[in-house]
């Protein structure tokens, strides 16, 4: 890819500043080659990779080195995108919303500085990986367990500011984040919580500050660079059952979250439950084409054959429990019986216990796994996917209102539903996974429209989205829309206070340091 | 009390902006009067009252009402100086941190805007106290539990925006907080959360925003005036059981810690447990004079002979259960093992069952009291409390190590001890509880000089407060010594971008804005 430069920025000022920060980490992690954008492009764009171009990558090892490019992008006016590991993929990967700005490609700083398992935390770098951490605990033999999405090829830290979720007690891993190190836009660096005061030894245990707490204030945030977080993590219970029910019908989600819900909150349920409909299953099979070859969705009836030919119920629910044994069964039983009210088919149920082997595709479990992008190869070609991803109330009536309307809308573009809803407590995260290949520009044109359709139809009814993809950061952020756009408003202000050059990630979830208003137009999808 | 003006106001101009301000309100919510001022001081004061004058009084009725006055204090530049019900005793009651603040009373906006016994979850103005939600509950007779701090007169909203913390599941009391509407220093109305989007149905229970969250940057905080929010309530269980473990010796407090805090984090224990010492329970029994009537600490000897007459052990641990029957069976006899290691005698054990009446001072079960407000009769006179109030690592070895730090600096000081410890996950907050009678200067005087070295040597050790008086935010924010005192140099960044005239709490838990930094020294105990 060639050469993109940030706003008012030429091709030679660019270079300069390049040099500069050539002189901070070395001329090697410097990389400004179009074969370099290339390989920080969307891999998973929907349309060309040219549509968010970086003008280059630079990669600090240390939060000095950031620093001191936090204060050459000031000083040459060249912003700065940060990524962890820039395994961002449906909503971005590492490329950067503006057009021009550099990545600031963090992966380089990969320590795991602390790894406690009696208090059941760790402190890491944003390069640190879900498979790192994963290995230093088995190296180590802790009594640790993690929380991971689907694809678990991303960083630990970037998924938790991400709002990435995951399907075990510690699902809504933000709020698994504990005590921050961030660099500010002007170079200073800040700690938040107890971490305000030098080695104390409650940075990562106690989750607020003396005074205002920001640690979720530096999370899809443009407001500085994380440079390490504590992390809570799971002590590994004594045993886990995992009891896995087949839910017939795509109207049979209300009652399902009905009774799951209130058992979630209650706390009888501590997992993340998903609830993904069968296509989360199938794209494990094979390809689209072995099932179903005409373009256009699979219409309704061959679902069905499918399912029966599978035997596949269209949502499956596999529910896990965490703890003592007796715990565990007493559990169990409550949530047997409430299933049962709506559903004859008694669960299979899948027993660990202390010892026991671990199949390495156990999201419920914390094992890191690549396995869900699979999926990328159901459409064939160079398969891609989209989420669409909007939070609603966890009950029956509102995930059902919800699975219906995307459902509608998704059936009236003539594309393949495939929806996923997970009760993180008192909401769910609806995920609807938008497949297409990247050589077909038809398929492309369509998934742009749907996508927008689908943002304002969903925001008409009443829900925003948790995330997304870099092309609609802008169009989603105008769905937020109470008292004329305040928390944009707000969220602005915070932003040119503090980052008066807006060096950091402009445009971030469509918001604008004052110094680039003028592109918020531009890289919209 | 008389009228003190702010900074650069003179009372001529303080009338006129009152006058401004009775505009909005109605003049008989403005209270300016010496008696009005008295009224707003605060009860506990560790010295004169008239260290934090407030120079008047507002109460608005509505978020517009607000807006309005906000609006004023910036035209007039008077400071305003937030409070719910103005009931954080021991931390300062009502009173302002800086001399001549407006208090704004937002003791009139008290609606319950939303009671959800489904999804568990209320959204109140900052004038609710608990009494009145516990009131509404009951009326309504829903199956909904609180979480209440040990004295329960102030506010819900107010409670939980300065972290405190209650001995239920939902005990942490600013992690309930979901979704926050605030009315910026400049008069604008922000809604965190989905709220940013008009009547998002997920406003309550989504505790994200789309980008940054700032909920918790509301807490403890001087960016805004919190004017609803929601709170998320514990569903009533079907059943709970108590276990009371009594502990003979101070020295115990390692191997309870130790026991109790990893059932917390592995989440077989929710509740936040309580520890406290003996003389929780001894100012129920009657005044210090009954057991001890000379000057100084309680020797030791004597502390021995009243917990073998009365029955008592050093601390006391009273355990709660919640949830359906079998469940919490077996979870107490895991907890019963796990403390029989250390510990012979079992504990008393206390069933309740849905339906059955519940004491009226039950704070495990979220039953609002004022009981503990004993504690201000037992030294006699006008008694007062201040609460020394660090945070540690919930391990044996901290609590035990910062239990014998504040008890050798409070023992030299001939003062009596008494501390609590509340595990609250991996970390404990440590209170100890400081009384005094407020006619006796000398007194005072050595409850000043004593704060002031706990503070100082509980720094030494590592450990900060999470929260403090009046007289001593600044010397807090002082021992939050990271590269240079980095949090409160970013936190009064962010301040003087949203409030240029430093007109919401200047002085707020040492963050003070650029107009009145040089008020900083003033005021400190």
């Amino acid at each position: 890819m060639k050469l993109t430069t940030p706003p008012r920025v030429s091709p030679q000022q660019f270079d300069v500043a390049m040099q500069a920060m050539a002189g901070v980490v070395g001329k090697d992690w410097v990389m400004a080659s179009d074969a370099d954008r290339d390989a920080y492009a969307d891999a998973y764009a929907p349309g060309p990779q040219e549509q968010w171009p970086a003008g280059a990558a630079v990669a600090p090892a240390s939060v000095e080195e950031v620093q001191a490019l936090v204060r050459l992008a000031n000083e040459h006016k060249v912003p700065l995108w940060p990524v962890a590991r820039g395994k961002n993929l449906g909503y971005g990967t590492a490329a950067p919303r503006m057009a021009g700005s550099v990545v600031l490609d963090l992966g380089r700083m990969n320590k795991i500085l602390e790894l406690d398992d009696k208090l059941a935390y760790c402190v890491v770098e944003p390069g640190v990986g879900f498979f790192d951490l994963y290995e230093e605990i088995q190296r180590k033999k802790l009594p640790l367990w993690m929380s991971v999405p689907g694809n678990a090829w991303g960083s630990v830290i970037g998924n938790a500011l991400e709002h990435g979720i995951g399907y075990t007690p510690y699902g809504l891993h933000a709020r698994n984040l504990c005590g921050v190190e961030a660099v500010l836009p002007d170079g200073d660096v800040v700690r938040t919580g107890m971490g305000a005061m030098k080695d104390n030894p409650a940075w990562h245990l106690f989750p607020m500050s003396y005074g205002p707490t920001f640690d979720l204030a530096f999370t899809q945030s443009n407001l500085g660079v994380v440079t390490k977080a504590g992390i809570w993590l799971q002590p590994a219970p004594e045993s886990s059952l995992e009891l896995v029910f087949d839910i017939p019908e795509a109207g049979d989600v209300g009652w399902v979250v009905d009774t799951i819900a209130p058992l979630k909150i209650s706390g009888l349920i501590d997992q993340n439950v998903f609830i993904p409909s069968w296509l989360g299953k199938m794209v494990l099979k094979g390809q689209r084409k072995d099932f179903w070859d005409k373009p256009g969705a699979i219409p309704e009836w061959r679902v069905q054959e499918l399912l029966k030919e599978h035997k596949l119920g269209y949502w499956q629910v596999a529910l896990r429990l965490y703890g003592e044994e007796p715990v565990v069964k007493a559990k169990a039983e409550i949530i047997k019986a409430a299933m049962a009210k709506n559903l004859k088919a008694p669960p299979a149920e899948n027993w660990w216990r202390s010892g026991d082997p671990i199949h390495a595709y156990e999201t419920t479990m914390g094992i890191p796994s690549a396995v869900p992008l699979q999926m990328s190869d159901w459409i064939g070609g160079r398969g891609a996917h989209m989420g669409f991803s909007p939070v609603v109330p966890a009950t029956g009536k509102h995930v059902q209102g919800q699975m219906e309307l995307s459902r509608k809308i998704i059936d009236s573009f003539d594309v393949d539903f495939y929806a996923s809803f997970t009760i993180g407590g008192r909401f769910a995260n609806n995920v609807n996974m938008l497949m297409f290949d990247r050589d077909q520009p038809e398929q492309i044109a369509t998934m742009k429209k749907l996508f927008n359709a689908l943002i304002d139809e969903t925001a008409k009814a009443g829900y925003g989205e948790y995330r997304t993809h870099l092309g609609w950061m802008d169009r989603v952020m105008d769905t937020f829309d109470f008292n004329d756009g305040a928390l944009r408003r707000f969220n602005e202000k915070v932003k040119d206070a503090l980052d008066p050059n807006g060096i950091i990630a402009p445009g971030k979830q469509g918001i604008w340091p004052s110094a680039y208003r003028d592109q918020a137009k531009e890289g919209r999808a």
